[in-house]
């Protein structure tokens, strides 16, 4: 007789639908033979976006110092008789700067990559985020509050850093937490799993998902009448779903409702480099010196860096609340929470530390680094083009929003009677290959229904598929398919 | 006026003695200048252990996956003309079957090391660790079930592992897991986190902590008076903090306990390379082909391998347990669970990949690897035996077990009244330097005290503070210091 067991009803009933039915389908197809476009998650190297030389050339030496010495040697070899290394160039050397980057950081990190750090991370990583976030908000203009290393926290990934804020803000069953619908489903799990309450909140999609004040406290009204007590606010700007870029004006008014509900704002800033022409306001310049806690999340996942399997990222926490119930500090919590795991791995930490430390111009990388980082956004802002091009010819399906992130979330306004964007979503998996995720996935105004999909396949690839869908699509919603 | 909250009292309540205040105290008197011997946790690579060379070269090129043409090139030059490389030799290059264990890794990743992976770990690897555990187990000779890649889970190191299936199998407040005594902390913090209770067995000290039977009834029993639903047994073998490998025969009194039970083992194996000619006997192979869930752990951190701060590590699942309610199976939930976090970070995966598959007799890398794990593995043997000598000088100092792992936990019987091991971990810090944790960290028989020792500083150090601690310990227990 095997062991039965009951297990944590809050973990076996969490949805993660980007990792839900469709994309689990569409594996399955994949061992059957079939083309898969995987547009269901955002993992640009998975789509054959190659990752920035720079980064890789640096930590192929932290994880060989030994070969520090043989490349100068090299160098210097090659530097006195090139006709030796034939089939070499000098571009097949390290330059003096990515040597002197990587001496440098190994000296910083006194054990190189295999030692635990300290549990949040090592001093000159945190140091080099602060001075990061501080030149992006342009302090020196706006005379704003700094950056303080001592409050930033090094995580495995931004989705650590999410669950680590909410397992410690969710102290009872109807604690609540504010998220928008749609929503990345990482906050319902995380919530669902710390045993709190989901609070949503609908921006406007018709007016390109942005926010008004009554939306925010209806919501906030509603719940409180249910007796919960909301904790924080969730935004994620760049959106995900969406895509789309928050306007200033919708960030103030968040940040004005925050303030006078005495909520944390949680910030997933992932896609902050995620953007096409339009500006990035962050929440820190947001707040400013208002007494508001804010903890900003990031990632090297996204941007133009795409590097997710690393797992690297980060929490900035400014203005912690005070705790009613210890007399531990906000950051105390949060340190003993990461001490459990002992510390972040250190590759995402090392690559933290290149995302926030470009070589400046002049430095010999710099030229390629510009040239891979804006080869790779242009490409990502063509293909989000294309695909809303297409949209044009599809009946019924519209798109809000100032485009951002790697996303686009249409509207599907012409679904047959009795259909859902789930089975319209698995229909063009099995009919194309292209691999989307449902609007209900994320959450949806009840009776609207659209998709999710990432815009990282490579043009010829969406060349083809994109016509493939509009066929689909203008059958399925004909109701012939 | 600052905003107050509640937190989440289970987390704040946490105690994690490893990063607790003993070693915060050390890390303020480093900054003061004095001179630490960080003995306090298990960070090899922090005290000088070198990394295996062999992981470090694959890893470098997995980084930088363009440099592997280079790589030929160069060996292709440097054998048709040596001269021409001055003051490098053969030993400068990568060998063929270092190329070709990379070349093999980067097709069957596909993406390289910047995607994320399948949320449990790509299929290759969790074959290989498959492969590693049956030959460990000697399946072919024992007639045993072999270990099945589909219930493997590629993990954020062993802690993000053992918190995983704590938090899945902790769903009432009333459950409980039982923990050995003394027990690393990463288990009693886990359980407090996850809302349930922590059930304490105590293995006898005197008799080289082995287990008997009625140890355990009675833990169990008194548990369940109490109303605890127990439901799994945690054993660290060899043990964290004791350093004891646990007797076969106490091994074997585990899994009949539990299968009478019907409750979950939870088998922290970490330690399993780190046996000073002693024979290591997996839970896997004690339990065979008995049907009682097994949850066995492992990771890159300790062994001879020391990659602490990579965060690789697994589980290997046997005989889940079915769910009473849920219609899910339990590697559903555990995959679920993943799946929020998307994948652990491929650094860690691939080192676990390189673990299992060491390079085998007759590969150029083959000799070296074996030198170097064998050197790692007597050095650490001889500084234990060394702090065991430095103990029989010390007045009331008896250290118990099977020597492994890598630490001692010798009990202190002599203290002055009134003071405790805490007390005495401190004095020892401020006057000697040397960082150990106090017994009461990880929690002790009443009325025992004992402290934990890391058997990592280089030789030479151990020469100088072991005299210095022998001296601050005699003038200790006579209370003159």
């Amino acid at each position: 007789m095997p062991v039965a067991m009951v297990v944590n009803p809050d973990i076996a009933e969490m949805e993660y639908a980007v990792r839900g039915p469709i994309p689990q389908r569409a594996a399955e197809l994949a061992r059957h033979g079939m083309r898969i476009i995987s547009c269901h998650i955002g993992n640009p190297q998975a789509l054959g976006q190659r990752p920035i030389s720079f980064y890789r050339e640096v930590l192929s030496f932290l994880e060989a110092p030994g070969k520090l010495a043989r490349e100068r040697t090299l160098v210097k070899l090659f530097r006195r008789n090139p006709m030796a290394f034939e089939g070499l160039t000098s571009d097949d050397f390290a330059s003096d700067y990515v040597l002197g980057v990587c001496d440098d950081m190994l000296s910083k990190l006194g054990t190189g990559l295999g030692a635990y750090t300290e549990s949040k991370g090592p001093c000159f990583i945190r140091e080099a985020v602060a001075e990061y976030v501080d030149t992006r908000d342009d302090v020196a203009a706006t005379a704003g509050v700094r950056s303080d290393p001592e409050a930033i926290f090094l995580t495995n990934g931004a989705s650590e850093a999410a669950k680590h804020i909410i397992d410690i803000l969710i102290a009872e069953r109807n604690d609540g937490i504010m998220i928008p619908i749609p929503q990345y489903p990482l906050y319902s799990a995380a919530i669902k799993r710390a045993g709190g309450v989901q609070v949503n909140y609908y921006p406007d999609e018709d007016r390109g998902w942005t926010l008004d004040r009554s939306t925010l406290e209806d919501a906030i009204a509603q719940a409180r009448q249910q007796g919960v007590t909301v904790k924080a606010i969730v935004v994620i700007n760049p959106a995900n779903p969406t895509g789309a870029v928050l306007p200033e004006q919708s960030g103030r008014l968040i940040v004005e409702f925050a303030r006078e509900h005495a909520l944390a704002i949680i910030a997933d800033e992932v896609y902050q480099e995620n953007l096409y022409g339009v500006q990035f306001v962050s929440f820190a310049r947001l707040v400013g010196h208002q007494d508001i806690p804010l903890f900003s999340l990031h990632s090297t996942s996204k941007g133009f860096y795409g590097e997710c399997g690393r797992r690297g990222g980060y929490i900035e926490m400014r203005n912690p609340p005070r705790l009613k119930n210890s007399s531990l500090s906000f950051a105390d919590v949060l340190l003993k929470q990461a001490s459990v795991s002992l510390c972040s791995n250190t590759t995402g930490q090392a690559l933290t530390y290149l995302m926030v430390r470009p070589p400046p111009e002049g430095s010999a990388p710099h030229k390629r680094f510009v040239a891979e980082k804006e080869g790779i956004l242009r490409a990502l802002y063509e293909k989000a083009t294309m695909i809303k091009a297409a949209f044009k010819e599809m009946e019924g399906v519209e798109c809000f929003g100032r485009t951002g992130a790697l996303y686009l979330f249409p509207r599907l306004n012409a679904l047959p009677r009795g259909t859902t964007d789930f089975d319209y979503c698995m229909n063009l998996l099995e009919t194309t290959g292209l691999c989307t995720v449902n609007g209900s996935g994320f959450g949806q105004r009840p009776g609207t229904n659209h998709l999710r999909i990432a815009f990282l396949p490579a043009r010829d690839l969406l060349e083809r598929v994109l016509p493939e869908w509009t066929k689909f699509h203008n059958e399925y919603v004909r109701g012939s398919k």
